[in-house]
C-alpha cells in the first residue's frame, strides 16, 4: 500500500489591482481580483520540498501587476486568459493554469471621479492546459432579484414531515449565481469576440427571465432564466445557476386584529431553500475542465 | 462602597420588515432592518429579575410589523419616530426609546419585479424622550467613492518613524459612513417635512463635495462634503463622517523594466487610515441624545 | 439543438439545530448546522413547475428537527447518514441525497453551562445513493495554526517577474481546510465504527505533523499531514487539505535604525497563496460522489 | 452663522503586528491588533488642507513595528499606553492620542508551534491627554455562553402586541462584549500593576457569573455578571456589558406526534434581543474619556 498524490494545484489568490487609464483628463477604471491556480510536475515539491519546478506565488502576484500595466485590463475573460497561457507557456513545469477574475462596477461622476455600483460582481474562470485548450466561464454572483407576486408553490409530496401550506401567491426573491460556458472561446484575443457585450446581455437575459416568468417553483424559473440564456446568446453552450430561495414569510397579525394580504413580510436568514442546477445545449461541447 | 446601575437600555435588534403595498399591477416596495432600544424604571429588572416594567423584546418586533401594516413605511424617519414614541407614550415604565432603521434600495425591473440596487445602505437613528423632545438623525454608509487624481499629501509632521515619501498625485478612494442631525425635526408625520428628498440632497451633496474637491488631505475633503451639505441643506444642522481612507499604493514595476505613472495600484484592505469629524453650525441646537 | 436539464440538486441549507440531553442535573449539548441536497426525478419541475416529485425543503427541515429528537445527534456521520438514507429510502422520486452537517464545539463549565470553544468547526459530507451505497468524508475546517521557525522556501524557478528572495527561517502560516474519506463507512449505525474517535485522532495527526514537519513548502507540509493521517489511522482513505499561506512579512525596522532579526510581522491578509492537493493510498476504493 | 469644526480624530486602523520572542529553542506569540486616533490642532487640516499639524497614518503603523521591537508586547494595555504616551509627549500638535489593541490567543503545540484557541478576543482601549491622565477599559468580545436550563421569563408587560408565552425554563445564550475600566490605571509600567492576572480572573468571574445565576431576565444575569467582577476585582470601578439574546426557540413537533421536553431548538440569527448596561461603584471616579 503506497500513498499517492492526488488532485493538486497552487497560486496566489485575491491580488487586488486597480488599473486607470488615463484619456487626456478622463480616466477609466478597472478594479479586479485576480486568483490564479496552477498545476505540473508537482511531486517533487510535495514529497521532498525540492522547489525547481515551482514558480513562486509572488511571482505570480507580479505578473498581474506587470500585465497589468504591458497589456491594460480590457474584458476580464481576456485578460485571465492572457496570464493563463502565459504561465503555460513561459514555464515547461507548469502544465496547466486556472484563473479566476472578479470585478467590480464603478459609475462615473466625473472626469476622474467614481462611485462603486450595483451589488453584483462580476466574475470569470479560464483554464488553459498545454495541449493548447482552453475553456472561458463567465458570471456573476450577488444578483438579488424579488417579485411580490406571480410565484405560487403547491402540488408538492406530502410526507409525514410536511405541514407547509400550498401557497398561491407568494414572494418569489433570491441571490442569483450565474456561470455560463462559452461554447468556442477565441484562440487569441482578436476584437471579433466582444466579452463584454456578451456579459450585458446574458445579464439582461437572466433579469427578464426572472421577471416575467410566472413561477410555480424556483426550478422552473432557473430553467427558464438558463434557457432564456440559450435561446438568446449562441455563444453560450451552458449555463450554471445556485439559487438560494431567500424566504420571504407572510407575518401573522391576526392576533392584533389585523389581515395580511401579502402586506408584511419577515425576511429570514436561514435556513434557506438551494436550488442549484444546470441547463445546456444538448451538443455542448465537452466540458473537460470548465467547471473545476 | 455600593454598586449601582449605571447607563442601560435594551429591545430588539434587527428586525427585518418588507413591505408592499399594492397600485393595481403595480407594486411598491420598503425593505428594512429595524433596532429598537428602550430605558426607563429598570433597577428591578437588573437586581431582582422582576419583569414588571419590561415590555418584551417580542412585543417590540410585533408593534414593527404592526405598524408596518396599520401605517405604512413611508420616509425612514417618520416611521421610527411612529415606533419611539409609541413605546414612550403607551408605556409609563419606558422614558426613552431609540429607534434605529437601515433602508435597502431596490429598482424597478417590472410591475411588480425588482433589483437590489446601490452598495450603500440609507439609514436613520431616532430618539424619543417622556419630557416630549424628539431628535432625529439621517444617514448612509458603505457608498464607495474614488478619485483617480486630484489628491495629494506633504507637508506634514517628519518624526524619526516616518518613511512616507510626500504625494503630489495619489487616489483617494473611501467608503463614506454618514450622519446627519436634522435641526427640527418635525413633532408630527406632517407632509410639510420632506425626509426622501433630503436624503437625496444630502447624498448628491456628499457625492459632488468629493468628487470636486481637490484635496490636500482626507481631512479637508471631509470637511468639503460636510459643508457643502451644511450650504445646501438649512434643516441640517450637523453632519459628521467616518471616511476610512482605503489606500491604493503604486506597484514598483521597475523590476520588471517598466513605469508606472499613476496606473497600476494595489488596493490594501489592512491596515487603513480613519478620518473621523464633525461639521455643524455654530448655533445648532445642542445635540442631546441624537449620537448616542 | 435541443435544452436539456444538466446536473442538479435542490435542498434546505444552513438548518441550524441545538440538541440538549438530560441525564439528570447534568446537560449535553450538540450544536450543528445541517445542509441538505437533493436530486431525483426533476425534469418536470423544471419544464413545468409541476411539482409532484419534489418533497419540500419545509419538509426537510422538520425531519431535521424530528430526527433530532427521537434519534438523537450522535456523531455527525451518523446523523448524516441516518438523513440521507431517509429522503433516498422513503421517496421514489429522491435518487440521491447529500447531506452536510457543521458542528460547532462546547466546553463545559457547570452541570448545564457551557462556553464555545475552539476555532475550528467540524464537518461532514455524505451522499447516500438509491442504489445502496453511501460515501462519508469527515473534516475541519478554520483549524489555526502558526511555526515562528523550521520553515525555508528557495530554490525555487526564476522568472522575469520574480524578485522574492530566498528565505531560510519563514514564518508558517495557515487556517487548515482538511476532508478525509472514510474507506468503507458501515452499513448500519452499529457502534462498531466510533467516528468521533476517528475525528480526534485524525486532528490531531494534522495539528502534530504540521508542528513537526520541518518545511521546505507549503506544500511539503502539506503532504505530510495528509500522509501522517493515512499512516495512522486504517479507516480513512483520501484526505484533502486545502491551506491557505497566510504570509507574515518581516517589518523593514531599518529606517529606524533597529535590526529585525525574525521578531517583528506584519501578518497581510490578502492576496494569499493558496495550497490545494489530495493524498491518498494507491488501492482506495473509487471516490464516486464522495468529494461533490 | 458660521460652520465650525466639532469632535474629530484621525489614525491608522487595524495594524496587524506579530511579534515573536526566542527564548532558546522555545518561542512565545503575542498576534495584536492596533487602531490609534489622534487629535489636537487639527482645524488647518480641516479647513486648508494644511498638514503641518499632521503625524501621518503611516508614521503611526510604523510606531507600532518599531515599539513591538524595542519595547516587546507584554500586556496589551502596557503597550497601549507607551503608544498614546509617545504621540502626545514627542508631538506638540497632538493633545490627545486612544490607542485600542485588540489580541488573539494562541496555544502552544510545540517549542515554536501554535494553534489559534478560543472563540474570544481580548480587547482593550486606552486614552492618554496631554493635561497628563490616562484611562484604560480592558475588555473581551464574542465569548459565547449558554446555560441549557436555570433561566425563566415572565411576569412582563402584557401590552397589545404581546404574545410571547411566559417561560418557566428556557435556553439562555449570549456572545459576552465586556469591557471594564481600571480605577486608577499605573502611571508608568511597572509591574506592580498586573493586567494580565486581571483579566484571566475578570474573565472567570464573568463565566462563573454567568454560570451559576439563575435567571429570571437577561439582565438580571448581565447586573450579576457586572457585580462579580466589581465584588472580586479592586481594581476595576465599572463594567459595561452589551449581551444579545441569542434565541434558541423550541420547535414545535407535536404535528409529527412527538413532545419536545426541552430538547430540540432552533439556534436563531435575526432578530435577536440586545441588553446593554453599566453597572459601577458609587464611588467611582469620572470616567472621562475613558468609553469613547
Amino acid at each position: 500500500m503506497t500513498v499517492v498524490l492526488g488532485p493538486n494545484r497552487y497560486g496566489k489568490a485575491e491580488t487586488r489591482v486597480v488599473r486607470v487609464t488615463r484619456d487626456g483628463e478622463v480616466h477609466h477604471l478597472k478594479d479586479c481580483n485576480v486568483s490564479i491556480s496552477l498545476a505540473g510536475d508537482m511531486e517533487d515539491v510535495h514529497r521532498s520540498g525540492g522547489n525547481a519546478a515551482v514558480l513562486p506565488t509572488d511571482s505570480q502576484k507580479n505578473t498581474v501587476y506587470a500585465f497589468a500595466k504591458k497589456h491594460g485590463i480590457g474584458q476580464i475573460e481576456e485578460f485571465a486568459l492572457l496570464l493563463a497561457r502565459h504561465f503555460v507557456g513561459s514555464q515547461p513545469t507548469i502544465h496547466h493554469a486556472r484563473v479566476e477574475v472578479e470585478e467590480y462596477s464603478w459609475e462615473r461622476r466625473g472626469p476622474h471621479s467614481f462611485v462603486r455600483s450595483g451589488t453584483e460582481t462580476r466574475t470569470c474562470v479560464v483554464h488553459h492546459d498545454r495541449d493548447g485548450t482552453s475553456t472561458v466561464v463567465s458570471g456573476l454572483r450577488d444578483l438579488v432579484v424579488l417579485n411580490s407576486t406571480g410565484s405560487e408553490f403547491h402540488g408538492f409530496i406530502q410526507d409525514e414531515y410536511t405541514t407547509l401550506p400550498p401557497a398561491t401567491d407568494r414572494v418569489l426573491a433570491t441571490a442569483v449565481t450565474a456561470r455560463w460556458r462559452h461554447a468556442a472561446p477565441p484562440d487569441d484575443l482578436s476584437n471579433s469576440y466582444d466579452f463584454g457585450k456578451s456579459y450585458d446581455e446574458v445579464r439582461g437575459c437572466l433579469l427578464e427571465a426572472f421577471a416575467d416568468t410566472y413561477s410555480l417553483s424556483l426550478q422552473q424559473t432557473l430553467f427558464a432564466m438558463g434557457s432564456r440564456v440559450l435561446a438568446t446568446r449562441d455563444e453560450v453552450c451552458e449555463v450554471r445557476l445556485e439559487l438560494p430561495n431567500k424566504h420571504h414569510f407572510l407575518v401573522d397579525l391576526a392576533p392584533f386584529g389585523l389581515d395580511n394580504d401579502n402586506e408584511v413580510y419577515f425576511a429570514a436568514d436561514r435556513p434557506y431553500g438551494l436550488i442549484e442546477g444546470a441547463v445546456l445545449h444538448d451538443d455542448a461541447p465537452a466540458a473537460g475542465p470548465a467547471w473545476d
